[in-house]
């Protein structure tokens, strides 16, 4: 395993310290591993999520204004515990109550739902929204359902700006809640990633086979087919995110995402291929990004995610944004 | 060799496409693969850079307001063509002549030299800075004197805003200079990149090995050593740029890119052990970018870039900038 960390255990400590390092704007608390906002801004609603490392810039790369307030982050794959998403919680909370955004994996999904209840035990008002926007798979390794990948990104960002628009805790939950039924996804592997403390690739893929709907974590998609030209698998992805939600008239944002260890000019050929083929299906792209936005380490790979979005929701994806990862306007 | 790909031989046209498809503000002329700003200033310097591919965002994802007004690109690590770069400054001349920006390859210094020749013919005043930072090596295998790499991020940066300001071309030509002039570079490579066209990786790295100023196209650098810790990495890294140039005693610009296969974690890991080693040597980052700015293709690896920085200079890198890679108030 060659990997540039200091030790396998230290990863995420020596990574929080680059953030800290990197971004004079975010506050990090190392104790509870937390990244947050340096100014919080009274009686907004507060924006959380979090889950385990390994998906950066998820989440961490998408606190700021107009997104996230905070991102608590586990170990490598695995959930944060309630307690961080509690530190979290009374971190961000400015009087107007506390949005958690879960990806629906059974130990986040578990520990979010606990952390809710201690922040409401001291007076935190919260409301959670659950992605669970995967198509590959009805059920995962570590998910009872679909698994929440890529339109996590998507929720953040828009129901982000609605929290700094001032939208009530009411309002934020009901736009996050209809972004997350509206948007699909599903990804491919090349290759597995290697996760720093088990030193070798977590899953045996061959050199001539790939995995159609990989979960973020490894977990299996639907299935193993040979290694076939860009354009194929984009029909794949496309196809299969289309046979599950209606995707035509209504603006649509795109977001192609690689898994870590594809490099950009290998995305933009493979969005090239997708933005063709939505196009044939009728489907128009209002809006995209086309990077590394929710990643597995160094998996090779990438993940397509599609909402149908609507005018409110394509106001808001412009609205402006300050984060790491994600900015403009700003 | 495992790619999201067609073929080999189509991956430049094909990622073109996926670039115009993604960004509805820039324009691609795909006979001279050329990208370019889809709506021209008047009376502005125009600022044209390229090279091979496989450097993503370099260059293409730099173009935009207050950055490249075109980007021409050649295939995967080979120069374009004189045609292509001066199709590039007659498409994006306006009136206040043309800033070549050339990293110091020689194939890709020879093709600019013509290029300008070509362009002055015909009426367009040219001005070209090289950028020659890589302190790894003094010569390297297609380079007279030293490689360019990271630092042509910043003058990217820097001499768009002097452009986009209105400064003259003599004006954008000496701040591009002195970005040039006191910007250093080092990277180090935990693998080999894999080029399309060969298949397989361009060079042998032991699984305990590692390059230490290795070239972003696998140019051998100073020496291969023994797979270390991030820390000891970060120690050389620094110590032999801040051995090449006095970084104290002015605000510096510190850019840590990934060379695209090596996940962001590790990348902020490998930061926060940077900024460390900056900070014991007196040495006062300003700002900071750490992410995928210059890559070579799906190589794991990072390289380090560190500007000694002036007021104006800091200044003209917080102006607004507008591109797919790098954005931030607009």
């Amino acid at each position: 395993m060659k990997k540039l960390i200091n030790a396998p255990s230290a990863v995420l400590a020596d990574a929080l310290k680059g953030v800290a390092a990197a971004h004079p704007d975010l506050a990090v608390d190392f104790d509870n591993r937390v990244v947050s906002r340096a100014s919080a801004k009274q009686g907004k609603v507060a924006l959380i999520s979090g889950g385990g490392s390994g998906h950066e810039p998820l989440h961490s790369g998408f606190v700021g204004l107009g997104m996230l307030d905070a991102a608590c982050a586990g170990e490598i794959f695995t959930s944060p515990t309630p307690d961080q998403m509690l530190a979290a919680a009374t971190t961000v909370s400015a009087g107007a109550g506390v949005l958690y955004i879960v990806k629906n994996y059974t130990g986040d999904v578990l520990n979010f739902e606990m952390a809710a209840e201690l922040a409401e035990a001291e007076g935190i008002p919260v409301k959670t929204v659950l992605v669970a926007d995967d198509v590959a798979v009805e059920d995962s390794t570590w998910t009872a359902g679909r698994r929440g990948v890529g339109t996590t990104v998507l929720v953040e960002k828009i129901a982000g700006a609605a929290a700094e628009a001032g939208d009530d805790l009411e309002a934020v939950h009901a736009i996050a809640t209809r972004v997350a039924e509206n948007g699909r996804s599903m990804g491919v592997a090349l290759t597995s990633a290697t996760l720093p403390a088990v030193g070798k690739p977590s899953f045996d893929l061959p050199e001539d086979e790939i995995e159609m709907g990989v979960g973020i974590h490894g977990e299996p998609g639907r299935k193993r087919v040979p290694l076939r030209p860009a354009a194929e698998i984009a029909e794949e992805l496309v196809s299969s995110i289309l046979a599950d939600h209606d995707f035509t008239g209504a603006p649509v944002i795109a977001m192609l995402s690689g898994l870590g260890g594809t490099p950009l000019i290998e995305l933009y050929a493979m969005y090239g291929d997708v933005a063709a083929l939505l196009e044939q299906r009728g489907v128009t792209v209002a809006r995209s990004l086309v990077g590394d936005y929710i990643t597995s380490l160094d998996m090779a790979g990438c993940s397509l995610t599609l909402l149908r979005a609507d005018e409110e929701m394509l106001r808001l994806w412009d609205a402006p944004v300050g984060t790491a990862a994600l900015r403009w306007g700003v």
